[in-house]
């Protein structure tokens, strides 16, 4: 009954997010943060996904593979609190867990089966690009979906707190882009506006500036009275 | 990246389900079959669940323990499409995927902290007594909910295909034990009568006469023409 249980990986997820940092906190608060599922072998095969474009939603069960193995503590401090109030572990949806596996609804937009390769094509995820996927299952709505269910702390979904703006330097930069990444600018003030900084630093102003990888772009931004400033937008090679 | 994940359950589920044969496909198809959760050393501690009790549904990622591991096939004959239809593995809740891992909503009643557990009291369940829980997260409406979601095969609830009458022995053996189990025979009932037998056998009629396992008592029941009749309803010691 305590026997421990061995899983690999039938997936990966390609996505914007480069990093831990700049993932948002559910997947429908950054519209134009989409994914991209790859079956991996042996599972990679068209029959092992027939049917699943009858579904508009699926369930990713997926590793936390960028967290210490076996560390956990009994209580954790989500952001919704602020930061600075104590939850229990199993009361949050925290990466700090003693499983490290996450659970996150996400729309199926197409699936896609050419050249060996087996690819469903999400909507707004949020997960780091290249996390494991441990299983993959549809959404059943007269199952799963729970609209008046009772969710504490976590009734709403959070407000983006921040005001984003580029400096001229930083949107010309953007519209370089404009042809392989037409909403680069609408994506990345989609992210920033959540406030990725840890929960203890949020409605503080510093100095600091912050980077953040998304896509091939190195995204630099700085804190300034309730608003954010996006200085510099930095094509780097992948 | 393929890297293989060990798991090790953090508390298990006391069900009235002592065996596959007789759990429900969704846990609120049937109301009476509640189940606590107990907690394993070191998660039970009162504040691992510090606030769970604020929210009205969780979400368990549990193992399908009963099933052997590393057997899987691409496809699956789910029980809604009259188990004569295949669909793919990752199109379905099937329990025999790739990796063992389960996905249940459930009601939380209450959360009991005393003489050392930490006991979590759910409404109704769709898993068999003894199974491993892997996580426990909270259910968040604003992320979690999508009623409008497009569901394929299992777009609505299934219809409880099946009429079920006790002979007057079974009625008097479950109004024995009206204290202990004063909602037995509606819990026989609701158990039966979504017909738990495998797919391909349903719809047909035979004279086999079934036996299942529910709380401490054997349930001997038989199908006649859309109906079932439940014959024996036997106390054995547990």
């Amino acid at each position: 009954m305590s026997d421990s249980l061995t899983l690999q990986p039938v997936a990966v997820i390609h996505t914007p997010y480069k990093e831990k940092f700049s993932v948002p906190r559910q997947p429908n608060l950054v519209q134009d943060g989409t994914g991209i599922i790859e079956l991996l072998s042996p599972f990679n095969q068209a029959e092992s996904v027939r049917g699943l474009e009858q579904f508009s939603h699926l369930w990713l069960i997926f590793q936390f593979d960028q967290i210490p193995q076996g560390k956990w503590h009994p209580t954790v401090r989500p952001p919704r609190l602020g930061g600075n109030q104590r939850v229990g572990v199993f009361a949050s949806r925290a990466t700090h867990r003693p499983n490290p596996i996450g659970l996150s609804k996400v729309a199926l937009r197409q699936v896609e089966c050419k050249n060996g390769k087996v690819l469903l094509h999400l909507g707004a995820v949020d997960l780091v690009d290249g996390t494991p996927i441990l299983d993959i299952k549809p959404y059943l709505a007269y199952a799963d979906s729970e609209p008046d269910a009772i969710s504490g702390f976590a009734q709403s979904q959070p407000t983006p707190p921040l005001k984003v703006e580029f400096t001229p330097e930083a949107e010309s930069a953007v519209k370089k882009h404009s042809k392989n990444r037409p909403h680069l600018q609408r994506f990345i003030t989609e992210v920033i506006q959540q406030d990725p900084r840890p929960a203890y630093q949020q409605g503080k102003t510093t100095e600091r500036i912050y980077g953040v990888s998304l896509y091939e772009f190195n995204v630099r931004w700085r804190i300034k009275a309730g608003c954010v400033d996006v200085a510099e937008v930095m094509s780097v090679s992948v």
